[in-house]
């Protein structure tokens, strides 16, 4: 470390950062903060480089840079001088919290908070170079690339990854981008259903799929789940659509059956409803084959398929994508600018590009990989020290497993102590619409390691010492 | 302009780009066209700048800023050599199309679209850089960078924008970033209005209003629009909240006067309702003081301030924010995870940064400059050469402008033949709650050149030759 007495700038030779830069940093931070006020006089190159012992060469290309960034001016023969930093004053920014004051709880999620990547394992290296490429090659890509309903590469790539995993022929222009899940299964609901319209929704099923129904004056037509997924409505429902989770139920977890599926199929068919195929993750398999998407099955006749980037890649980006039938493509067109489009064009291209590079399956693979002996380790301790108190389905997939609890245990009672001993987890009947015979707990995996895991089943285990009712 | 015949490089003193930025740009091109191979070595910095005519320092300085951006690397005694484009190999993209088909219309606007930024404008090359920066020093806050509720910079930077140019004293942890106004102006109903509420719309107002309320199944009192701004409703309207825009309104133009601002707090605090404060584009205007904002008056007691990036800065980037008194962030925290976050993280510290760096204000001073010649052509022809079927109010504001019509002309009429000969206005009377006197044109002037302006309106005269009714 080098300090020089003048600016007080210290020089690390051992970090990777070049010298250019941290001379570049420590000036913009300068700056910034006012301690170098707009008009001020740089030390002269060749003085400067003396002081700092860097070549001259290092201080011109700090300073050029700078004045590329619009922080210094240089006059030919007058050196280098500050700028404005825009015609507002940035020195004089009210005394705001420079960290997140107590107000804003830290987000990190405590085991068994379900749904939630874990994105420790981002590849945020890997992601970082292909933004940084498109920042290169095509800046303007950052914020276009074919029409407003999506970046034109990045529907081609969906179109290319839903054939390849999911069974489903789509054309990129029948696939519009959308901000995240919920902001598809929202624009589905508003392009294909009316106030006081019936809608059918999973008992239990996604808690928010409801609030949506209710926000929009929908009516809602349970469709409770048997042993083959979801109970296809009698016609006098009348329904003008069904959200469902058919390749892995939510929350139950379990696919539905090949024959419930046909059902469900004719059944759209014969009453003029549509399905709207909610594939959460289904990349998620940790054993046999993925089961194909129901919109696979229809070739997208009377089903809407609904993906998502933000379980498989990051729940950040919020991105996801609707795909719709030929006929519907107008319908939903005009529903996305009436309400307003979402969907952020910055992280478009950069998806694109990742992949078609191939980056974005070998994460999904080394993910997997890991929550695979996540999975592992979270149903062979439950079989092994929470026997007495109930039982797990081993479904092979998903984020999360549902412990079913026995009699004399009620979920919402043993969630309460674990959340009181900061262990996270949901009772399973808070999923249902109303009453329920389901009594479970559930307990994501994906978030936490091993390590991170293991006190919290101690802390749970204790749960249950007084948790006999 | 001196040319060499190694590399072919060419450079222009002449414009503003820095010497060794033009270098750079040359360099780059080159090495992603792959003139430049991958180990390849750039010629001795000595012998390059000998060539081009220029020191030796700018050589440097251009070559020192490819190694910090990964293109060259460099090793002590042994020069430059071209790096490898990533470890990832782009060429083995499948065969999809690679252009939208005819499906997907292309999205430019054609004049006289309105509240479109005019992207063309955008400072891409600036953007693209203040992104890559955040790729190399800090990838990890591309997703992140604070809560699920905004990236804690930018938070920090609105709180500066909105103290320095809209009056409004609000801490960084009151401010939630959202997906453009139109979420977060939807996460306002959501939060404070229930199925069957009565919520106050200006009329003429924005149309997606009325369709979110309508949406969400609540009642709609409208509030017409006099010479001092939105009506003040009665008590026994029974309102929980007033959506406004009084800085300019949408669409007449034109500030509520300050008395009926003190007016409308009056009955917001009488009635315990909310006023919500639409700023959707204070940031154009083009003579005098900015009007300050309502929430400033009242120091967001019964005000809720939605502000957004779409028009000031890109409207592809999907970035707003609304910014809650203290009382209120609770629920709109709940709210918000209720029905899911939909900001992306991605742009969220580059904005951040580009705004301390005072970037964004340059670009708001220019593109404001641009749109002020553009405003005044458009209103110098209307004068002049459209006196005999109408006039417009010089607001001094905005990014379009109202053409009143005389009577004896229909708005529909003339908006629906300006459609026809490829001109893009809207009909003023489309902004109406229902049946109305306005009979006026909305006209856009930000996004087209004068040069594209001029044709349209010779067209435009052309539908008023055969339009009178």
């Amino acid at each position: 470390m080098k300090q020089t007495p003048w600016l007080a700038l210290s020089i690390d030779r051992k970090v990777n950062t070049p010298v250019f830069e941290q001379i570049c940093a420590a000036l913009r931070e300068r700056m910034i903060a006012g301690d170098l006020a707009q008009g001020s006089k740089l030390p002269p190159t060749r003085v400067f480089a003396t002081e700092l012992g860097v070549s001259r060469s290092t201080i011109v290309t700090a300073y050029e840079q700078l004045v590329a960034e619009g922080y210094l001016s240089s006059q030919q023969g007058s050196g280098y001088t500050v700028c404005a930093l825009g015609e507002v004053e940035l020195s004089k920014a009210p005394a705001t919290p420079k960290t997140p004051s107590e107000a804003e709880p830290p987000s990190r999620p405590r085991p068994f908070a379900s749904s939630q990547p874990d994105m420790r394992l981002f590849p945020h290296r890997q992601w970082a170079k292909c933004v940084a490429r498109v920042c290169r090659s095509d800046p303007q890509a950052l914020l276009a690339g074919g029409s407003d309903l999506g970046n034109w590469d990045l529907r081609c790539a969906i179109s290319g990854h839903l054939s390849e995993w999911r069974g489903i022929k789509a054309a990129p222009h029948q696939i519009f981008v959308t901000a995240g899940s919920t902001d598809a299964l929202e624009i589905c609901l508003r392009a294909l259903a009316d106030k006081d319209d019936v809608i059918g929704l999973e008992t239990p099923g996604y808690p928010p799929m409801r609030q949506f129904a209710k926000a929009h004056g929908l009516q809602v037509h349970d469709l409770p789940i048997d042993d083959h997924g979801a109970q296809v409505p009698p016609r006098s429902a009348r329904l003008k659509l069904a959200v469902l989770t058919p390749s892995h139920q939510y929350p139950l977890g379990g696919a539905m059956t090949p024959n419930r599926r046909q059902d469900f199929l004719q059944w759209a068919r014969k009453t003029d409803a549509w399905i709207i195929e909610d594939d959460y993750d289904s990349e998620f398999r940790y054993a046999g084959r993925p089961i194909p998407a129901m919109a696979g099955f229809d070739q997208l006749q009377r089903t809407i398929y609904v993906g998502s980037f933000s379980k498989v890649f990051s729940n950040t980006l919020r991105l996801g994508y609707v795909v719709v039938p030929e006929n519907l493509i107008d319908r939903f067109r005009q529903t996305l600018h009436l309400f307003g489009i979402k969907a952020s064009a910055m992280p478009q291209q950069a998806l694109a590009d990742f992949m078609t590079s191939g980056e974005f399956y070998r994460h999904i693979r080394r993910v997997r990989r890991t929550y695979g002996e996540r999975r592992r380790f979270l149903l062979d301790s439950l079989k092994r020290d929470f026997a007495e108190f109930g039982h797990v389905f081993d479904h092979q997939a998903g984020m999360q497993v549902i412990f079913h609890l026995k009699p004399g245990f009620s979920d919402t009672d043993i969630a309460q102590r674990a959340q009181a001993v900061g262990v996270d987890i949901l009772p399973l009947s808070g999923f249902a619409a109303g009453p329920s015979d389901d009594n479970g707990l559930m307990l994501g995996f994906c978030g936490f390691s091993i390590d991170e895991m293991q006190p919290s089943l101690v802390a749970l285990q204790g749960c249950f010492d007084d948790g006999s009712v």
